[in-house]
């Protein structure tokens, strides 16, 4: 049988009664003797608001070792009756437009003057390169990260976008199960994030800045039509009138593509997220529209589409993984690859070819 | 041994030594004896301009008969070394743009001013449905169906996208091995039809129309960011200023997106399809396009990708409806999605239930 003791990947984590649990992240707690927790012990502290316990499951989430994902998968499957009943909102905008700043800000705002707990998580695939999470940094949202009432996570890394997408649609079920009412993804805008945050979220909140008039703003493809809110940042100072300036030109670009599923239209506003200007009505407009989406239905019909998504999208991704990474598949793709690349055979042969291989030709 | 004869399928096909040839669906063919060709006659005379085997090759190609596909395909194979040398236009715009009308005058500009042989093909995935398509209706571009020069076909049904996606692209390889040059590929914005006619063309052309000024455009999302040129139609008599004003406003809501993988700008001109107005200037525009991607080798590297992409497309496409066109997995996937959503149990739980059962548990 194996010794999880033995297995130098276990070295640094306490094994007792073959319940291996992970070193704990949380830099504000004193270092205290490790205890062994079961899942049911997980589960009734992260019901009753335990953000110790909430914060080692969802290091057990992040990790990639099999005893671990066992735990952590029986801690959601019971959490998930719990889960549910929060503003998910998505937070996304190109570097240098004060994302850590604002939501400091917004934090503040929320848990001081709305008396909510807000949870902050961030998807951020370049994490697993640099090891080192551009986003989510705890030192960089000050006083955020001081609130009892905030609970802040870097990025999961996960080796691919699909499976950080995965453990932060996690890491939501077990924050709402522990009370988190309100819900941050935050994303750096890299490869198809805003596409994975935008599915698992019910509010999308794009971050702009003031350009410098004819510049192209460097909006990735698809995103303004996903925002739910356009907030532009920096209406301070002297730059008060260009932040105006710029949200009515995204105001107009708005009005040119068609009303949203939601009905709802997208709103612009301006602010500072540094002198903390315009931060409540931001989060007026947010109730404003969850009371909207919420009477008309859309609200619970987004929820359950997406909860649907991921299933498929999970299918999906398997399926191809589980062909992409056979090893006769890996070679011979790459030839085939050439030959259409030459006008040798047409994609659609050549794909019938590589089929045929997976499959045997037994279809 | 199956006798063609005798299957009322084939009914009203002449059935020759075995070789099961289309009825002609050309209207301006005189009613000939049918004659049976081989596929090097098919081949042949493709490759000499032979318009009306180039028409049933692609009559053979739409058909969904196993003998018909087996002499298509290797049509196909055959002319694909002849392939490639055209541009291939995608045509978009909502329905009332004025597309038919625009096409027409597009056309005969082309081929009487310009020397060109041009093939407008159509992508219409609502035609399976209808039973009629609402494009590529020879009797709605009057002048051009008359041209020697011109060949011009409806979309092919093919009960999904994919389907009719891959027909198009194949008749698109027999059409500029018959020596067309220029190639149009109209589409009237069903799902994602042109995301779809996006990825088979070199260049985007979006039909536009003066709105009423705050009104939604009715743009789908991500259609302006496809575009390589952006067209306002009805530019005429009193409705010129309202086409320039609405060419401004894409202008700058084009301004707003960040600089596309070809490093061309993309245009906005107004024209008049009816009146036939600014119609050399669209197509000066679309000349300085391929000028511009083949110098800075854009061209070929889009052709190269699009060619990879509808290789893993068609690979990805087949893998799913081996896994959802299983008997056994449509029955288990709809319990499935309702505990789902009846938060039972978590999206991702549910995939891996499914495909336990589609792999048999020996992944």
């Amino acid at each position: 049988m194996h010794h999880p003791e033995n297995d130098p990947q276990y070295a640094g984590l306490a094994v007792n009664k073959g319940i291996v649990q992970p070193p704990s992240i949380n830099p504000y707690l004193k270092k205290k003797q490790r205890k062994a927790y079961t899942p049911s012990e997980y589960i009734e502290n992260i019901l009753k608001g335990n953000i110790t316990l909430l914060s080692q499951a969802v290091t057990l989430i992040e990790s990639s070792k099999y005893e671990h994902q066992q735990i952590a998968q029986e801690i959601i499957e019971k959490c998930l009756p719990y889960s549910g009943n929060s503003q998910r909102i998505g937070i996304t905008g190109v570097p240098g437009a004060g994302k850590s700043t604002s939501i400091d800000a917004f934090g503040m705002h929320l848990i001081h003057d709305k008396n909510r707990k807000l949870a902050v998580l961030a998807i951020d695939p370049s994490s697993e390169r640099t090891k080192g999470s551009i986003l989510g940094d705890k030192t960089r949202m000050e006083e955020l990260s001081r609130e009892p009432n905030a609970f802040i996570r870097p990025s999961p890394s996960a080796g691919s976008l699909g499976g950080v997408a995965r453990k932060t649609r996690e890491t939501i079920i077990l924050c709402e199960a522990a009370g988190f009412d309100t819900i941050f993804v935050e994303t750096v805008g890299v490869g198809q994030s805003e596409t994975a945050v935008h599915s698992m979220v019910d509010f999308f909140l794009l971050i702009q800045l003031a350009g410098t008039g004819d510049e192209l703003q460097g909006i990735k493809r698809g995103i303004m039509e996903m925002a739910d809110g356009i907030i532009v940042n920096k209406a301070d100072g002297s730059n008060v009138d260009k932040a105006k300036l710029a949200a009515t030109q995204f105001k107009n670009a708005l009005h040119l593509f068609p009303m949203p599923d939601s009905e709802w239209l997208p709103k612009v506003l301006t602010y500072s997220g540094y002198y903390k200007i315009g931060i409540p009505e931001i989060w007026q407009m947010v109730d404003e529209y969850f009371s909207f989406v919420k009477a008309n239905g859309y609200f619970d019909f987004k929820r359950n589409n997406q909860a649907k998504y991921w299933m498929y999208e999970s299918i999906n991704e398997q399926l191809k993984s589980n062909f992409y990474q056979n090893e006769n598949i890996e070679k011979a793709l790459k030839i085939k690859e050439q030959q259409v690349l030459n006008s040798e055979i047409s994609s659609f042969v050549a794909a019938k070819q590589m089929l045929d291989l997976y499959f045997g030709g037994t279809r």
